[in-house]
């Protein structure tokens, strides 16, 4: 991509109405855009980055089983009233809307409900069994207040898998599966080192549920993590009675905020037992469906990873989920100079081989501009071709994360 | 895709509830799930189909310079209000939802005016002229009644482009190469043969709006074709004095349903002028930026390719779109068979060859209702593989779209 055909600007200044530092630094550089409190449109710029997350948990997902499917936004109130929680007074968030003919109808805040009247036609023995449809969507939560950006939107984009099983021992292999392709998801979009496995409530189907927790200092939520073990608690469940099921000792662990950027449930039967998703198991006797669901907030993570990976001068991506891999840089005066032809061939020579590369061939823009633009857009490695660097043949290139740069033979890049 | 590991099962029977064909066939063959009337899940091979169609869209918006973002659903009152749509008097297909604190929002139907007013950060000279962003998202009608399936949803997948220019001819430059575009897209997705551009009312900044109809027997619109010139015009504009300024005569048109699958609209400053959005020309005068806007249905282009294309056994994907290029059906009694072991070693390579196979490993499934499946789901390449066609080396090809098949050498497929 040219820089100079790319419809987005920087701005000069950060936005005075955001309070989030991933918010401030996302809209600035160019990737997302305010609708309204927790609602944005996401830029080309930060298309890329969605995309490349969403990309990586669609490689985990399918290679352990999971099969895509596209869900709907709009939802029947009639199912939501068989697991009683269409009420407002149980649900907090709900948007509602209502077709011409008056039916009251929900927009998705989830979408176990459908989904477990949906595998009504698909799960009848236990031969159908197990299953794993997903669905990576935006979906809807009313929040009463919306103020950390794309940390916690109002309309935000998700991945949600759901598992079917015959049996507690078919659900927990997945469930284990699962757990590690959460690891390698939040390793992949790197966060690995900052995102710990937590124990959370698990409601009425299971001790606990299991919450991916990014150690973040903008987080709203607040876990006790013991580092040795690499696992954390979350305050909800922090007792001493939980402590112990878990083997952890308070002296051990350390208080931190974090945000949760991922979250793995078991169910049991507490949707398919109301609505029906039942089947026939080797014996003939007919038996609820075991399911368990599998969030992964990817949105959110765009905003995570842009809160923690950042300096004073912009945001610092990691490379898998970069908007672009490179940043070439052209200092020229005019379009026949040496260094805009070169640079033009660098970026023909990437791009042909495959590589993502924004191309910073602005005329009239000032270097100093130029180099505070690559920064807070935040591409990995910024190579900049000027008189200067190719009057012995080379190129400047420097590493977003490192502050040296190295001078490198122009072939050679 | 194994078969038996698909979680969506073909059904017996066509659904009683469903009265165009193409919802019928893409229900019964697992390609899409019925939500309520108008709203459908997207299954796993009709994402594929909608996910390839969405391909095509995007290279051919790409190449004449479009920018993909991502829009959002929730859209705020007070834009619509600046241009007049905001009551259900004027736009009669609104779903409309609110924030807890009360205020109204609404489910886009479209973005010109949440598009215009984000472009007013970006759009301050003549230099940041032209652009075109561009989304692929689900939209939201509300239908009075929806009973043609996918062909006209409730909530449904569409592209929409936005374009900005300075000036009539950078309008009308960009106009001409988007109608080129279009025809691509309908040709690459293998409606060419069927689809015209069709001349329709243009409403207050044109005297034309261009609209794509595929001729289609289900389709809710009437057109008049000159097939010889190859364009039609809408029943709306068919006036002698429309015919007269398009140079047609009533004795070379031929009147024909069809499906609306495309439209683009030239639309002045209607939408810039009252949100705001201007521009500094060469010479320092400050001037509305000029609009148009380009839309094409792709769940409707998923429901009218399944109308058109298909016979009375299922559907007769055309090999851009379809979900699948290869079906292989094994004929055999155990895994060890020497047929499933075949059919196995032909699944791997085709797979590592980068091609799209879906393979039916069933084992206790009969052969005839195998063929029944592969010609329902219809992807255009079935190669049966079974104990007789290997006793001479054989495999069994044919194509969904041919009555013949024929034995090709295992090695040679």
């Amino acid at each position: 991509m040219k820089y100079s055909k790319l419809f987005t600007k920087t701005l000069k200044d950060a936005p005075a109405d955001e309070q989030a530092r991933s918010a401030q630094l996302l809209i600035q550089a160019g990737f997302i855009h305010k609708e309204m409190a927790g609602v944005y449109t996401i830029l080309p710029l930060g298309l890329n980055v969605l995309n490349n997350i969403s990309n990586i948990i669609r490689e985990e997902m399918d290679e352990i089983g999971g099969q895509e499917l596209q869900s709907t936004a709009l939802q029947r109130k009639e199912l939501w009233e068989k697991t009683g929680r269409w009420d407002d007074e149980v649900v907090d968030n709900w948007f509602k809307t209502e077709l011409k003919n008056g039916s009251e109808l929900s927009l998705a805040f989830t979408h176990e409900e459908p989904m477990t009247d949906m595998m009504r036609s698909f799960i009848h023995s236990y031969k159908d069994l197990p299953a794993y449809p997903y669905d990576i969507r935006t979906v809807f939560r009313n929040e009463a207040r919306a103020k950390s950006g794309v940390m916690r939107g109002r309309e935000f984009f998700w991945k949600a898998l759901y598992s079917f099983s015959k049996d507690e021992k078919q659900h927990e292999e997945f469930y284990t599966k699962a757990t590690q392709a959460y690891r390698n998801i939040f390793r992949r979009v790197g966060l690995g080192d900052s995102t710990y496995l937590t124990f959370a409530s698990g409601g009425t189907f299971a001790k606990y549920s299991h919450e991916f927790q990014t150690l973040c200092e903008a987080g709203e939520d607040v876990i006790y993590l013991d580092k040795s073990k690499e696992i954390a608690v979350n305050k909800e469940v922090y007792t001493d009675e939980v402590l112990k099921d878990l083997g952890l000792s308070r002296g051990d662990l350390v208080e931190a905020k974090a945000v949760e950027v991922g979250n793995i449930f078991s169910l049991g039967d507490k949707f398919s037992k109301p609505i029906g998703l039942a089947f026939s198991d080797e014996n003939g006797d007919e038996k609820n469906v075991l399911m368990g669901c599998y969030g992964i907030g990817i949105s959110r993570l765009v905003g995570v990873i842009s809160e923690l990976c950042a300096d004073e001068s912009g945001i610092v991506w990691p490379e898998s989920v970069a908007p672009y891999k490179y940043h070439i840089v052209t200092i020229a005066r005019y379009e026949d100079d040496e260094s805009f032809q070169k640079s033009e061939e660098l970026y023909n020579r990437l791009v042909q081989r495959g590589d993502e590369v924004l191309w910073d061939e602005r005329i009239e823009t000032r270097p100093g501009e130029k180099f505070a633009d690559a920064d807070l857009i935040g591409c990995p490695i910024r190579i900049v071709v000027s008189p200067k660097t190719l009057e012995q043949g080379n190129v400047e290139v420097k590493l977003r994360k490192e502050k040296e740069s190295k001078l490198v033979e122009f072939d050679k890049v």
